[in-house]
């Protein structure tokens, strides 16, 4: 009866001190440190080596240590388990000040007067037009971001593979409707799950249909957008601006094109920090379902792949 | 039977247009232009020259074109009619969005990572600690703000002349709060009216209370602000950071100390436009109410000074 802690490449001290704290220090594995394979019943997983999560006999539930599962689903020989992710209001509330944050500033136009402070120069604009808001995505994530740019007074649609009931805002599906949110959005916001079929969603295509003043932010995936083409429609203004906080490669290597290219913002994937407290919690409830065999709180659909 | 549009120094094309439009031409006196100074019953003002308003002996009614009434009663010789202002639930929108982007783009860090952009840096940090927010005001501007920091995650407490109602919004008055709060908060919003008891409110005493890493936004007017003082706040670093939308003078003069103080950040007066609309309406109700003999809508208090 153990947890098999399995991200690689972070600081995890603080994790594993609270796990150790929770469930005693023989009930915590952490990768690649397996020292009895048959006794890991449950594993918390980010980012993890893929082909690391076989072998394990008695593995009855895998939770993501985040929101997005995608990285867990690419994993070719994961074994046949329920899958969970941390649904975190906090998170969704993160995440939602962030891109409201984002399309507010650019509405203000604060860049251009933070220019002007540097001349001295006092010169106001009205704020830019362009009040509609396309989300992709209608999660937790994307329902809590519309909620509160709606709350803001901007015009906000959502697409998704489902229809929604939000107050307030509009719903779409389907392939027509895509088109259709991506032509007419002044904001575009990604915050679609990564599955083999919205890799590359965010591409040439995409950016010719989209208006020469629409902003694009992408606080999904790396993996939605297909760089080269982003890149391209930056250079050639089809569209006014880019937001990214998520990227293929991070950190976003030094030599990356991204860091030059005209009217691209970066930010080093702030948008969303998984709250320890909020994510133990319902790691030690999971853990606890696995063991008692009871199902898993917020379990991931494997066939959808989010 | 004639409104007087005292509006100096403004591009008010637009608006006299409009006025004409419902009104007729014969109705609408643009100062300085007042053929018949006995027909004005109405006057429409914003910062007009102090002493412009008497000789009018038919005058019954005063609208400021703005949320403020400041300038209005500034006027040593401002004739005893009823004066109104214009209260737009669109402008507290404005406002509430204005300074909770300040707010957020502080607390995410956004200009940190800007300049590592230049830089090609990635160095991601945690949101900046600090969630209390003190208002200082809880008028239409500053209820619609305290709101909208509760619905992003703030611990927002206003402080005002009398104890609001206000789900999730502590309300507070008096003195002893008033240095409580200005001791506590890690963000300082000024909304108050402009009065002879809130000139210079912001001054060397509150700087020194705050704490170092505190932030001032001040939105309401420039005179609130003891400039000299803020100025040394600032480089001996009593406080962390100042966005200042509002200023004695505006335009801000070219060589005013403020554009080059470190951690000042300036808005040109931005935060919340008149909605032209929104104006017209509210001012069409008060002329005909005014004619009518009924009493204005959103009347100001003189005794009050807002």
């Amino acid at each position: 009866m153990a947890i098999l802690v399995n991200i690689p490449n972070r600081n995890i001290q603080k994790l594993t001190e609270r796990l150790v704290l929770a469930l005693g220090q023989q009930d915590v594995f952490v990768w690649p440190n397996v020292p009895s394979p048959e006794d890991v019943d449950f594993a918390l997983v980010w980012k993890h080596e893929s082909g690391t999560l076989k072998n394990l006999p008695s593995l009855k539930g895998i939770s993501s240590f985040g929101a997005g599962v995608d990285a867990i689903f690419a994993d070719k020989e994961l074994p046949s388990v329920p899958v969970a992710r941390i649904v975190d209001e906090q998170l969704s509330n993160s995440m939602a000040v962030y891109v409201t944050t984002l399309i507010n500033s650019h509405k203000l136009r604060l860049s251009e007067y933070s220019q002007q402070q540097a001349l001295a120069l006092w010169k106001p604009r009205s704020n830019r037009k362009g009040n509609k808001v396309g989300i992709l995505g209608l999660g937790e994530l994307g329902q809590q971001t519309a909620n509160m740019l709606v709350s803001c007074g901007f015009d906000v649609t959502g697409w998704s593979q489902s229809i929604k009931q939000l107050p307030g805002v509009k719903s779409v599906t389907g392939l027509a409707e895509f088109d259709n949110l991506v032509s007419t959005s002044d904001y575009l916001v990604c915050l679609l799950p990564l599955t083999p079929q919205t890799k590359g969603v965010l591409n040439r295509t995409v950016f010719t249909k989209m208006k020469n003043t629409a902003v694009l932010i992408n606080v999904a995936r790396g993996g939605h957008v297909v760089e080269d083409d982003l890149i391209s429609a930056l250079y050639d203004k089809e569209i006014a601006q880019a937001y990214l906080d998520v990227f293929d490669i991070e950190p976003l290597p030094e030599q990356h094109p991204y860091w030059r290219t005209p009217n691209l913002t970066i930010t080093p994937h702030i948008s969303a920090v998984t709250n320890l407290d909020t994510a133990l919690e319902q790691i030690l409830v999971n853990y606890k379902n696995v063991k008692s065999g009871k199902p898993m709180i917020n379990l991931a659909d494997r066939q959808k792949g989010y």
